[in-house]
Parts: C-alpha cells; sequence; structure tokens
C-alpha cells in the first residue's frame, strides 16, 4: 500500500548547482562554508523535511572537447564540488531529525573505509545517515585512480554487488547488543557477539570486524539511482529510497511500476522502496512571478555550462556535433535514463544541440511553475496517480529557493494532509516509515537472490 | 630559535582512550555521540588549545594471540574507534579556532580521496584542518584491505612520500585566485588557473585537477610520528608537526635534536617543525590528591589490555612469552619508538610482563603528576630545556581530564606567560607561527630532495 503522505528529500550541491543558479540575485556563494549548509540544513528541518542529499563526483568532468574549461568558466555542475561526507557531519551538528545523504562511489573506494565512514556518522547523527550508492561512470574519475579507463559497467555493477556485500557483514559483524560497558568485571564488548567476517571475493578480502558498532538503523539508508536495466536491478535489490529523473508525468509511473515490480521479483514488499523523481519547482506569489523567475532563471544559463554537464552524463563528446542542428540519436555509455530524458525534449520540442544546452542546464523538471497552490496540485497529481513516493526538491537557486518552497509549497501540502506537521521517529528510517533490518539481513537478500537466479 | 611560548594539542580518542579510563567514575561512555566530541572542543578551546588530535587504526588488532578477545574484552585502545573526519567535522561546527586533526593512513586510501577530504575540511573550517600522516602498521589492517600481508616498511614509506607530492599537486592544482565568480561574464572559476596534474609515478597516476579549490592554509597541517630511521626521515621532510613517546626527558632531548637536525639537512627552517611529545599529566588540588588519582586509575587497568596494545604496537605476538617473567629481547616490526620506551621501563623498574602490561596501558607519559603548580613546573623544565615545543597532553580518562588540565594548569602556564592568553590569528598554520605554503612549496621540496640524493 502507498505512503498516506510523500516524502521530501532535498537535492543540494556542495558547490554551485543548476548552471546559471550562481549568477541569479540573492544566490549566496557559500558553497565552501560550513555555515551556508547549517542553514539550508535548519530551513529544512523547519520544514519536516526527510532528508538532505548530497550528488558528487570524483574529477572536473572533460567531456566537452577533452577539456574542463566549459566546467569552470561557466559554474556547471560538475566545475568545484566539496566532500559531501564532511558537509553532513557539520550539518548533522545543528540539527536532530534531518536525514543526511552523500553520495559514495565503490568504484573508487574500499568496503571498510566506506562502511565504517557511514556507521560513525549514524552514530554520530543517533541515526541519520544514507548513501547514495553510485558506480561512477566518467573515464576522468577513473584517471584519478590509478586507472586509464573505467571498468565496463558489469564489472561497476559486479563490484557493487560484492561492495555492499561486504558493508552489510560489517555493519552486522558486531551484534546489537556487543558493547556491554561493564566497569566492574571489567567486559567492555562481548568478544563472543563481535565476529571477523572473513569475506573472500572476486573483488574484495576483508577479515573484519569493523571497530564501530552496529550503526542505530541497522544498516544506514541506502540511495541508488541506476538508469540502466542493471542499474535498476541493482537499485529494485539494494535501495531504500530510489532517485529518478523524467521528464513527463508517464515516463514516470512506468518507471514506478516497473522498479516496484522488479522490488517483488527479489522478494522484498515494494512499499519498502520509496522513489523519488527529482524536480526543480519555481514558485512565485502569482503565476506570471513564478513565470519571470523561471525565464531570469533561464535567461542566466549558459548554453555550454548545460551542454558540457550533459556531454558527461550522457559520456558524449557534444563538441563534435554542430551547435545549431538538432542531437542525431547516438550511442550512449553513460546514463541512459538522462537521454531518454534528453531524446523526449528534443523531440517534443524540436530543439538544436545549443538550445538543448540551455535547457537541460534550466530545465525545471517536473514542470512545477507557479503559485505554492499551483505547485501543490502538481505535486498531490504526481503523487496520487502512482508516480512516486515523494520528491527530491532542487532550489532552482541555493539557498533563497529552498527557503521559497519551504515557506509556502510545504506549509499547502501539510494542509492538505500530504505532508507530515512533525516527524514521526527520530531516525531516518522511522521517518521514511522503513523497518530497522535484523542482522544478517543482506546477507539473506543476497542467498535468496542466488536462489532465484 | 625556538618559540617563546609552548603549543599544546590535545590526543582524544574516538573511543575508549587509556586502557582502564573508561572504568574510572566520572568518565563518560559519549564515544559514539557529537555532543561528547563538542564539549571536549568547547573545552580546549576556551583554553586556547592549539589543536585536538585523534589518532587512528583500520582494525580491531588480534596480534595477542591471534585473537581480538583482549582488546574488546578491556576496552583496550584498539577495542572500538569511530571515523574521527566525521567528529572534526562536528567539532568544527561549534568551534572557530580550535584546530582539528586526524590520522588517515597513505596505505590503505587513495590521494584524490584523501587531499579532497583534507581541503573541504580546510574550508569548512576556514584553515583549521591538520593530516596525521601514517603508513600504518597491523597485518589486520592490511587484511581487511584485500592483502594478506602489509607492504614492507620500505615500500609502505615509498608510497607515503609519493602520496604526499600527489597530494601536494592537487592542492596546488587550483591557483590560489582560481575562483573568479564574476557572474556578469560569466566566468566562475579562470581555466587559465586551473591545471591538470597528470602525475604517473610508481603508485600513482592520477590526472587531476582536484574538484576542490586550494585550502586556505594552502596545505593542511601535516602531522607525523613515524620512530624508525625511515620514519624520522620521512617526518623531517614533510611535517609541520611531530608527535612522539619518550619514557625520559634525555630521549626526548635525542629526539629533539636529531629531528631539527635532520630538518636542516633538509634545507627546511629547523623552527618551522613543532615537536610535541605526548604527556599523560595527573593533576590534583595536592600532590597527594594527584597521587592517588593516578593509583587509583592504575589499578582499573587490566594487565592484558595494555599487553594486548603493546603487542599490537610492537607487532609482536607477546602471549608467547611468560606473563611472570621479563620480556626478553625481541625483534620489532611495529613502532621501534615504543620498543625503545618500554625496554627504558622494564630495565628501570625490573617489570615482569604483566606488570608491563599494567604500565603500558596505565603509565603517566612524561610522569607529571601532582598540583598544577608542579605539573606547571615539569612542562616549564621539558620546554626550557629544549625537549619539545610543547605537549601532545592526554587526559588520563575522558571528559573530565581534559576539563582539570585546562582549568588549573592551563592558567599556571599562561601566568608564567608560557601559553597564550588569545589566539594569535584564525587558521591552524598562525596559531602554530607557521608560515603559509607557496603553491610549488612540496614540488621544490621534492626536487631538492633528489638533488641532496
Ligand atoms: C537522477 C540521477 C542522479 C545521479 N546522481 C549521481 C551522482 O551524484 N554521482 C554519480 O557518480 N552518479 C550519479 N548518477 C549516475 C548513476 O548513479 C549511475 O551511475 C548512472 O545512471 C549510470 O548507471 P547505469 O549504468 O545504471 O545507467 C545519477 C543518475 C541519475 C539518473
Ligand atoms: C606516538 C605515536 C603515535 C602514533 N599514532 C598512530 C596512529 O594513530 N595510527 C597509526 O596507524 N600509527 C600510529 N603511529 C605509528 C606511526 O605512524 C608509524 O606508522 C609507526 O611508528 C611505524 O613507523 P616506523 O616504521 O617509522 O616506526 C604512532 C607512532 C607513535 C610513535
Amino acid at each position: 500500500m502507498p505512503d498516506s503522505q510523500m516524502h521530501l528529500a532535498a537535492f543540494i550541491t556542495a558547490g554551485p548547482g543548476r548552471p546559471g543558479g550562481w549568477r541569479y540575485p540573492g544566490s549566496v556563494p557559500g558553497w565552501l562554508s560550513a555555515r551556508y549548509y547549517q542553514d539550508i540544513a535548519r530551513t529544512l528541518e523547519d520544514a519536516r523535511f526527510d532528508l538532505a542529499f548530497f550528488a558528487d563526483i570524483l574529477s572536473v568532468p572533460d567531456r566537452f572537447g577533452g577539456s574542463t574549461d566549459s566546467q569552470l568558466r561557466n559554474g556547471a555542475l560538475g566545475s568545484m564540488r566539496i566532500d559531501p561526507l564532511h558537509v553532513l557531519s557539520s550539518m548533522g551538528a545543528v540539527t536532530s531529525h534531518l536525514g543526511l545523504a552523500a553520495t559514495v562511489s565503490t568504484t573508487y573506494a574500499q568496503p571498510f573505509t566506506v562502511a565504517r565512514s557511514f556507521a560513525s556518522l549514524d552514530h554520530l547523527t543517533d541515526g541519520r545517515a544514507a548513501w547514495n550508492v553510485v558506480t561512477s561512470f566518467q573515464e576522468s574519475e577513473a584517471r584519478n585512480f590509478n586507472l586509464d579507463e573505467q571498468f565496463s559497467r558489469n564489472q561497476r555493477y559486479e563490484r557493487a554487488d560484492e561492495f555492499l556485500e561486504v558493508a552489510g557483514k560489517l555493519w552486522d559483524s558486531w551484534e546489537d547488543d556487543a558493547l556491554v560497558l561493564d566497569t566492574e568485571t571489567p567486559l567492555f564488548a562481548d568478544p563472543d557477539r563481535v565476529h571477523a567476517i572473513n569475506h573472500a571475493g572476486e573483488w574484495f578480502t576483508v577479515q573484519g570486524p569493523l571497530n564501530v558498532p552496529r550503526p542505530p538503523q541497522g544498516y544506514p539508508v541506502v540511495i541508488q539511482a541506476g538508469a540502466s536495466t542493471k542499474g535498476k536491478d541493482f537499485a529494485a535489490r539494494w535501495s531504500d529510497v530510489i532517485f529518478c529523473s523524467h521528464a513527463s508525468l508517464e515516463s514516470a509511473k512506468d518507471f514506478y511500476t516497473e522498479i516496484k515490480e522488479r522490488a517483488t521479483a527479489h522478494g522484498r514488499d515494494p512499499g519498502s522502496i520509496k522513489i523519488l523523481p527529482s524536480i526543480a519547482p519555481v514558485v512565485g506569489a502569482t503565476h506570471a512571478i513564478a513565470q519571470q523567475t523561471f525565464d531570469a532563471l533561464f535567461e542566466l544559463v549558459p548554453p555550454l555550462g548545460g551542454l558540457s554537464t550533459l556531454a558527461y552524463h550522457l559520456d558524449v563528446d557534444l563538441s563534435t556535433f554542430p551547435l545549431d542542428e538538432r542531437l542525431p540519436d547516438v550511442e550512449v555509455p553513460g546514463v541512459e535514463g538522462h537521454y531518454r530524458e534528453v531524446r523526449e525534449i528534443t523531440e517534443r520540442d524540436g530543439l538544436t544541440l545549443r538550445e538543448l544546452g540551455k535547457q537541460y542546464g534550466g530545465r525545471a523538471e517536473g514542470g512545477f511553475i507557479g503559485t505554492a497552490t499551483e505547485v501543490a496540485d502538481g505535486l498531490e497529481h504526481w503523487f496520487t496517480e502512482g508516480a512516486c513516493d515523494g520528491f527530491m526538491v532542487q532550489a532552482p537557486y541555493q539557498p533563497g529557493g529552498f527557503e521559497d518552497f519551504t515557506r509556502t509549497v510545504v506549509p499547502e501540502l501539510q494542509k492538505r494532509g500530504l505532508f507530515r506537521d512533525e516527524y514521526e521517529g527520530n531516525t531516518l528510517r522511522e521517518n521514511l516509515g522503513l523497518p530497522r533490518p535484523e542482522p544478517g539481513e543482506w546477507a539473506n537478500r543476497i542467498s535468496t537472490q542466488k536462489a532465484v537466479q
């Protein structure tokens, strides 16, 4: 049964966000300052958001003409990005309920390090940590980690599967009651309840145990945004939350149905996966103000900023195509989901590549532009039509865009009973309505998988 | 010329600290809570401490009888340890001047990841980040990172040298003024001032640039504690701060003289390396109270807790020797500095192995036990005798031990003009009296090295 209320996450960039957004009057260039993120965190928690989410990338992409210039010059999505894990701890220090999600790649990290990092964050924030699992898809990232070229998509997902298997074993390596703290005996931790994991697989050999007790949430919340068939399957197996991007209600509904079916096939309760499409609402006191705000923002998007971001998202060097013609059909090694979206836009609106660059950089994903009532109507429609369990909300410019949304749209959703007035629980899992996993739950999921195959 | 005032750092454990300390009345088992560290951070900043320092380890050591039992049961140093990087961000959120230092291993991490993490922390804290560079020395750590056994010490230090070289190049990959933020042109970052590094070495191939602007401090402060000849040489080349451990004033003086000479040989100003021996002062309102406090703490040290920690520090399975005899001379693959200290204690006090375990766990390093005046006398003596540039202060139990020290000993040092009343600057480098490195400084240091060899 779908939830009766939607979940709201904020998509924040630890760097300039939407191309052009940093040029908008009132945008604050505070991406290097803890205060900036802490102010956003307070705004979101006051509005009862489920979580703050940080995307990530491990390079300045050079997929457009083999150069980082167009990213840097235009302050495009990949131009600058600080480590989201530090940002989360800073935000955690000034909040008590907001979930805290960071992207970490399974391709360029080690399971012991990542399992420990999220377990530590989960303890320090009393159960509010979430991990957006990505497999990475840029050659420029591979080249920052000793490789000439990336592993194939298949290899990356195989590695990711094993990475999560090991992480789960490490989180389970301390039983929930292993930390005894008996000062008399003394018995600090009970050795009979802390176990080596002795994992020896294709990609990783890890003895364990972790040197951190089991996280308050059992496992941190797992988020995923894989868009290929392989990616959707991975997401259906492991994710608590799925983040996606759609150009229309129809494609969102199709995706929603498909993922819930895949989850069922994996023996999981489809209600235990929350699907949150990314939206970029622009809200105004009147419809005209909202539209003019959107137009003013759109005006500021440098076409090559958007285009060089699209180039790295698709992993296609778009500098080789004529700017004033339509993008032809291309082979896309990168994010298939973004390509699907781009094809839909290009055909619907008859865009040249230059226009597409501006559109890709400046589009209001989901098309929610209007008064708070109008935006709430749109969100309600998507939600009740079965296209999603809530939304991943981008701000058209930071931090003001979050203030506008939380001050006007959230109260409207609350009035309609579509969004919480108060947090239901303390941990992120509790607020998402997800059970705390029992030790061994992932191990069981893997062996069920193996039995099914 | 030596500084006229000493520097003070706090050695904090993100887990139970000194063996037995967690059993002491008034010790708070808050190692999993952000509040716990934030309270300590405020205490240290109120007392004008230079920095808070976190040691680290990437396993629960099993060097005593091949088992983690004695560590876990006794709450020994390696029993539990959360990720210090998250702890630092949490502490940074409630302070404005305190330096923040975490240990990260060059053996089990990648330079892009680590350079980015510390650059991000340095930005978020306005120039307060420090990195304790370690090469790791436990087989149990290697076994958590896909290896059956460790690289040799030589290999580890070679890797560490190249790791720091790459990190320096990444921190320099954005020139200091590369972030322009001109919203009109637009010019977010100037592509002519952001450079690929194209490093291709023995251990690492890294294209760069980093996706984070140059840190406020140029490079974060580098701390090191290598104790072998190789380690001391590494420290003399790279370190801003050296952390060491000595059983006597004499050995501290010898070490101090040697390191400053090595630094000079590397073409560095010896004053640009601050040497901080680790001390564990126990202070009381009267000498008798301090002594009784020490005795009560010592009483609580489980011998096998200390001994299993010594086993992993030396990397020698001490479970194979009779507990009631003296430790014979052994080959020490682990920390030579700790072995030197232990030999000194064993011979001086004629200790059996069991007694040594208790002593190693519970010793008051430096022997500073007494009233605030007495402890200040001792610290003044070491400082004016040329044994150190300040101290790395451990608390006999946390957090109370830090409160005792800052409330009583610090004011005494301030009265004597031996410690600051106010922070001299904003960044950690400023407070340590270290210049901000120019871009390319490390690269120059390396080529000078190569010329010298
Ligand atoms: C909406 C959305 C957001 C994404 N965010 C990130 C991200 O922050 N970092 C990243 O490396 N990949 C990100 N990805 C990429 C996916 O994690 C995945 O690697 C990519 O879709 C390629 O996987 P696929 O082979 O399943 O298409 C995102 C993908 C989508 C659709
Ligand atoms: C006082 C002191 C503190 C140390 N702290 C750590 C630590 O937190 N983590 C770690 O892995 N190694 C630590 N070490 C070990 C050193 O970094 C170094 O790896 C060890 O001394 C072996 O290097 P060596 O070959 O130069 O002796 C410490 C050593 C000393 C002397």
